[in-house]
C-alpha cells in the first residue's frame, strides 16, 4: 500500500518551524509496512494544497495530511479536500459538543467564534476525537477507487496520540502484512567501524533488513522484519540480532526502541545497588541533565557539582592545587582527582569528571579545542579517556557528555 | 523569483533523518527576497528524482537540490539533473584534485575509487568548491528559459557554509530587492498573549511585516522588510520595532537573531560585573548547562550545585531541616533558602535555584507533576516564582529553565 504526505502550513515551507510530523509519520508508516515515495510540503493556499491533494490521490493509495485543521481563515485543508473527493461539509453535533467542552473546562473560558468551523465534517468521512486539542482529525475514503484521505492536526502533541491511538490501527487493518523491528542500539564505536562490521548484513537482501542510523555518540541499527505476526518476526528477526551482539559484545546496550544510553546505565547501577555522581567543568550540567532525564534516578544519584573555576575544583572536589599548576585543569590528573574528590564528597560508589576545552575558544597548540579528558572512579578505582573532539562548542559537549555515559557503563560493566 | 526545494534522500523520505536542511533553506531564500511555494522529498530512485526536477523546473525560476551528491551507487542528483538540462558529464580536474588532496590531507588515507565520480560534471555548470568535504556544489543555467538548478551536498555541516559563501550571493545577484530583518525576543509572556498585543502589526499588510514564532519560554517576532538597501530597510523597521519595544518593556531581551537569552543575561551579569551560581534539583544540571553554553560565561560563573537529595540541599546549600520537613523538598521555602544558600556557598552576587515535580512520577494532589519552584538571590535579596507547568518530563524541565533564566533578568534588571 502505498503512502503520500503532504505536510500543510506556511511555516513549515517557510521554514519557521522544522519539519519533525513528516519524519515521525514517515517512520511510523515504514514500520506499519507502507511504501513512501512522496513527501511534500505546501503553505495554506487553497490552489497549490488542491494540486498537491489530487497529485497525490492520483500515484498513491493513502495521502495522510498534517496541518491547516484549526479556526483560522488560514486553515484550509478540510475544506479542500473535501472538495477533491466532492464532499459536502456539514455540522457535526459531537464534535461541537467536545470543542465546546474543551474550552469550557480546560481552557475555562468561552468558545470564540471561529472555533466553531472545526465541528464542520465532510460527508461520510469517519470523524477521530481529538484528546490533546480542538480539531477532530478525519478520513475520508473513496471505496470505488480504492483510496483515501488522512486529515490530522499539525501540532506534534495532538498528532502523535491521534496517530498512535487511531491511525495506525487503521492503517493496521488495511495493510495484511506487518513491519516489525528491534532497534540494536550500540555505544562507544564510531559510525564509519560499526557500519564496516556489519556491512555484509546491511548490504544483503534479506528479510530481516538492517539500517544505520547515526546519532551523537552512539549507532543505532533497526533491524526489520516483514512477517504475518510478531511471533513470526521475532524468529526472522533473532539470527540477525544474535550475530549483531556476537560482533558489537558489550558495546550493544539495548535491543529496544525506546531505551536510551542513560536510562541502561540508570538500571545498571540500580541492579548493583550503586550510586553516581558527577563534576562537570565544560559540560557544565548537560552530563548530570541528561542522566537525570531518567526518572527514578534519585535511587542512584542525590548530588553532583559543576565546577567551572579552577577554585571550585580545589574547594569542592579536593583537586590539589599542586595538581592545577603542573599540569592544567584540562588534564589526565585533574580528571583523576576530580572523579576521586567528587565520589568522596558525596559519598558515591561511582563518579564522573569532566574537563576539557569546548570551544570556540581557549584552545592552544598543546590543548586543543575540542580536547576533554573524561575520568570514571569505580569503587576507588579511577580510569581516565582522553578525547580530541572536533565539533564546535554545542557538539564538543554533547559528545563528551555521550562518551562519559559510555564510560561510565564499560566501566560498570568490568569493575562492579 | 520563485524557487522550489527538492530534498534528495531515502533516509528523509523515511523519517531515519529529520529535514533540518528544508528549514534551513526555506527560511535563507525567504530572507533572500525569493518566492517559495513547494518542498518536496524524493528518495535515490532516479523515475522519481526525474520528474520531481522536471515539474520544479516547469513551475519555478530555480530549483536548489540537497543531498545525493555523494560516492555511492544511490547518490544520483547530479546524473539525473544533467539530464533533465541535456548535459553531458566530463571529469573536472580542478575537482579530482581537490578530492584527492582532502582524503590526503585531512583523513590521511587513500581515497576509494568511488569517489572519483564526484570530480565529474556536467557542462557548462558553475562548480562550487567544498570546504568541509569532497562532493562540489554546482549550478547548471538554462539562460534561455531563465531557469536554474543548484545543487548542494546534503550533510548540513557541508551544505550550510556552501550556501553562505557562495548560493546566497549567487541568489542575491539575481534578485534585486532583499529582505532584511530583526527578531525581537521577548521572554517571560504566554506565546498567546504575546501575540494579542501585538495582533494588529501582524494582520497588517504593511512592509515590514511581523510573525510570531514560538519557543519554549520566550516568543521570537520576525521583523521583516523589502528594500533596496539595508539602510532602507533599517528605516522601515525601525517604526515597528520601537513600538513593540514599547508594548513588551524589558520583556524584549535583544532584536538580534543570534543572541540567545541565556546570552543576554551573562552579558548582563558581566556588564553589572557580578557572578552567579545555580543550585538545581529537579531540572538537574540543564540549568547550568544552558548558562554555560555561553562562551565567556567563565568570568560570572564558577561554581554550581546538583542537590538532588533532601540531604544534599541541607549539607551543601545549608536548607534548614526544619524547612525541609514542615514545607517539603518543593516549597516556596525551601526555594528561597536553597538560592540564598548557593549563593554563599559559591560566594556569588546572585543565585538561581529550582525545585519540583518534573513528572511522570511524584505528584501528589497536592503537589501535582509539573509543580516547580524558582528562586532567584540578588545581593541577599531573594525572590521566588511558583510555576504549574503541563507537558511531559522532558518539558516541564525546559520550561523551568528557560523560566529561570528570565526570572534571573528581570531581578538583575530590578535589583543590581
Amino acid at each position: 500500500m502505498v503512502v503520500e504526505l503532504i505536510s500543510v502550513g506556511t511555516e513549515i515551507l517557510l521554514g519557521n518551524i522544522v519539519n519533525t510530523n513528516a519524519a515521525y509519520l514517515a517512520e511510523k508508516c515504514a514500520l506499519l509496512g507502507c511504501s513512501l515515495y512522496h513527501q511534500t510540503v505546501v503553505g495554506d493556499n487553497e490552489e497549490r494544497m488542491e494540486e498537491a491533494i489530487r497529485q497525490a490521490i492520483e500515484r498513491a493509495d493513502i495521502v495522510i495530511l498534517t496541518g491547516g485543521l484549526g479556526p483560522t481563515k488560514d486553515d484550509l485543508t478540510k475544506e479542500v479536500t473535501a472538495k477533491v473527493f466532492g464532499r459536502k461539509l456539514y455540522m457535526d453535533e459531537h464534535s461541537r459538543t467536545r470543542i465546546r467542552d474543551y474550552f469550557e473546562k480546560i481552557k475555562s473560558k468561552k468558545v470564540t467564534e471561529n472555533n466553531w468551523k472545526q465541528a464542520l465534517v465532510p460527508e461520510g468521512a469517519i470523524v477521530i476525537d481529538n484528546l490533546n486539542g480542538t480539531a477532530p482529525g478525519l478520513i475520508l475514503e473513496d471505496k470505488e477507487r480504492g483510496k483515501a484521505a488522512i486529515l490530522i492536526p499539525g501540532p506534534p502533541n495532538e498528532m502523535k496520540p491521534m496517530f498512535e491511538h487511531d491511525i495506525a490501527p487503521y492503517l493496521n487493518k488495511k495493510q495484511p502484512e506487518g513491519i516489525y523491528s528491534h532497534m540494536v542500539k550500540v555505544c562507544g564505536i564510531g559510525e564509519s567501524r560499526a557500519e564496516t562490521m556489519v556491512a555484509d548484513l546491511m548490504d544483503a537482501q534479506t528479510n530481516p533488513t538492517l539500517a544505520p542510523y547515526a546519532k551523537t555518540g552512539e549507532v543505532h541499527f533497526r533491524v526489520t522484519a516483514r512477517a504475518c505476526s510478531e511471533e513470526a518476526a521475532e524468529k526472522l528477526m533473532g539470527p540477525m540480532i544474535e550475530e549483531m551482539k556476537k560482533r558489537f559484545g558489550d558495546a550493544v546496550y539495548t535491543t529496544e526502541e525506546n531505551v536510551t544510553l542513560e536510562e541502561s546505565v540508570i538500571r545498571l547501577l540500580e541492579e548493583k545497588k550503586m550510586t553516581v555522581t558527577t563534576a562537570e567543568s565544560c559540560t557544565g550540567g548537560k552530563l548530570s541533565g541528561r542522566l537525570l532525564n531518567v526518572s527514578g534516578a534519585s535511587g542512584v544519584y542525590n548530588e553532583g557539582y559543576i565546577t567551572y573555576a579552577n577554585a571550585s575544583k580545589e574547594k569542592i572536589l579536593g583537586v590539589k592545587h599542586e595538581t592545577l599548576e603542573t599540569y592544567g585543569a584540562v588534564s589526565e590528573q585533574t580528571a583523576a582527582e576530580m572523579a576521586l574528590g567528587a565520589a568522596k564528597a558525596a559519598g558515591a560508589d561511582a563518579a564522573l569528571s569532566v574537563t576539557g576545552i569546548a570551544g570556540p575558544g581557549g584552545g592552544t597548540a598543546e590543548k586543543p579545542v575540542g580536547l576533554v579528558y573524561i575520568g570514571c572512579a569505580v569503587n576507588g578505582e579511577v580510569t581516565v579517556r582522553e578525547y580530541r573532539f572536533t565539533g564546535n562548542r554545542e557538539k564538543n559537549r554533547d559528545y563528551a557528555v555521550a562518551r562519559a555515559i559510555t564510560l561510565l557503563r564499560e566501566e560498570l560493566l568490568k569493575r562492579a
